[in-house]
């Protein structure tokens, strides 16, 4: 069953919080990691490891190793896939016609069949006690019914499984916060974060559905995609927020956000 | 134009031949490099980079770094995509209807935009000059017509880029020629590789379709889909063999086989 969803940003600052709003961010990271500590695996939805514009991915690969970091910031490390859960989601999506493709590399089992890890996922994992984890890449030309109903038939696989899982969304943001920053300033980053917390914090989460094509793009967000596959997987139960934080130390925001099943 | 084909092996023996067979295989991959250098990119399909049961893909990512050799054998290396002729055979083969995804890893463009190179790959580089690359994935349970029809829409893309191409098709075939291998003896992995060996010197690639399905699941092979890939893009023009090899050093059968265009 799915015990509890985090959100959770994959900027390098939250390692080494350079102001009191980040340090505050980093709190609910961890907060997120105590409370989900005791889930048997982890589903983490990541927007920095394969990137296919129409098709979603799950790593079916049984080895997970660091692989790339983001401006130096090395996090070294190996993970198991959950193997027969990812296997289950990638059926059932599958079965259920959605655009995915089951993800391996080199061999199809044994030590060889190996997946990279980026910051997208290593970031959030710092935060993570080690559990066996299936890797899901969201896709961008996906219509947004389909990323709903991905994440609903996600839900349901997770409701049949008897253990503790939780769901991980690793986002960032709005990538346009600041002038000097790689992309500029641009006042549409600000108003989809702002918008992306209010909906968070007053429990509107259906109102993803209601934001403008054009406000998600010339946001330049890292987010919106797997966001909208977390909010079909939420569809399948109550869930309370229990911590959220937001952040921008530098040109792009970082939302934490933590919920727990109520039922 | 597609200028030439080589068929190459991926076993860590050809770079240190143990014996005459394998050297004189060796000597068949060297002169593949050689009369292929002066290319301006190579198209190379790997059986042993993502590995995705129904789908094809295509690597769009632009740095192509050396991850994963096979037993110790580490050959470190950073190659560069021929990002347009990428996304070129991609849209094209989108637009034939193909069952293909263009691949990607954590950005979209620019140093981040990164993908593993694994042994599959890895081998049959140390015999070519530095150039240009396409990787592409085949898949296994795409039926045999798609996979030469995929062959033939990369054959039109080729032919419609007036640069210098070639195609390297990366397999390895029967993997159970060795009772004290990994999958034992079976008479088939012996059977198959006499029957590709003869197909490839007596011009009779087309009869690759006539082979029962049950010969490729039994004999192990690594070889059978790429190959039809290969057949697809060999129907554009004609091909002259100008040099083949066949060793089996261990437990599985490396071929080599360099086709130059005639016309």
């Amino acid at each position: 069953m799915l015990v509890g969803i985090g959100l959770m940003p994959h900027g390098n600052p939250v390692l080494e919080p350079p102001d009191g709003e980040t340090r505050k961010l980093a709190e609910v990271l961890r907060k997120i990691g105590e409370k989900l500590r005791d889930v048997d695996a982890y589903i983490l939805i990541s927007p920095h490891n394969v990137r296919m514009s129409d098709h979603l991915g799950v790593v079916l690969a049984e080895n997970l190793i660091s692989w790339l970091g983001f401006e130096g910031k090395e996090l070294p490390g190996e993970w198991k896939t959950d193997r027969e859960l990812a296997e289950k989601v990638y059926r059932t999506e599958k079965g259920a016609e959605m655009p995915v493709v089951g993800l391996n590399f080199a061999a199809l089992r044994g030590e060889y069949s190996r997946w990279p890890l980026s910051w997208g996922e290593l970031i959030p994992l710092q935060f993570l006690e080690r559990k066996p984890l299936v890797i899901i890449t969201p896709a961008r030309n996906v219509s947004r019914e389909t990323l709903v109903k991905f994440g609903e038939v996600l839900g349901d696989v997770i409701d049949t499984d008897k253990r503790r899982i939780a769901l991980i969304i690793s986002a960032d943001h709005g990538h346009a916060h600041d002038e000097d920053g790689p992309y500029g300033y641009r006042k549409e980053s600000e108003e989809y974060d702002r918008l992306i917390m209010r909906l968070i914090n007053e429990n509107r989460l259906e109102e993803l559905l209601k934001i403008p094509e054009k406000l998600v793009k010339n946001a330049l967000v890292d987010s919106y995609w797997q966001m909208l596959i977390m909010l079909g997987a939420m569809r399948k139960a109550e869930f309370e927020l229990e911590g959220s934080a937001y952040a921008c130390p530098t040109y792009f925001g970082m939302a934490g956000a933590l919920w727990v099943r109520k039922n």
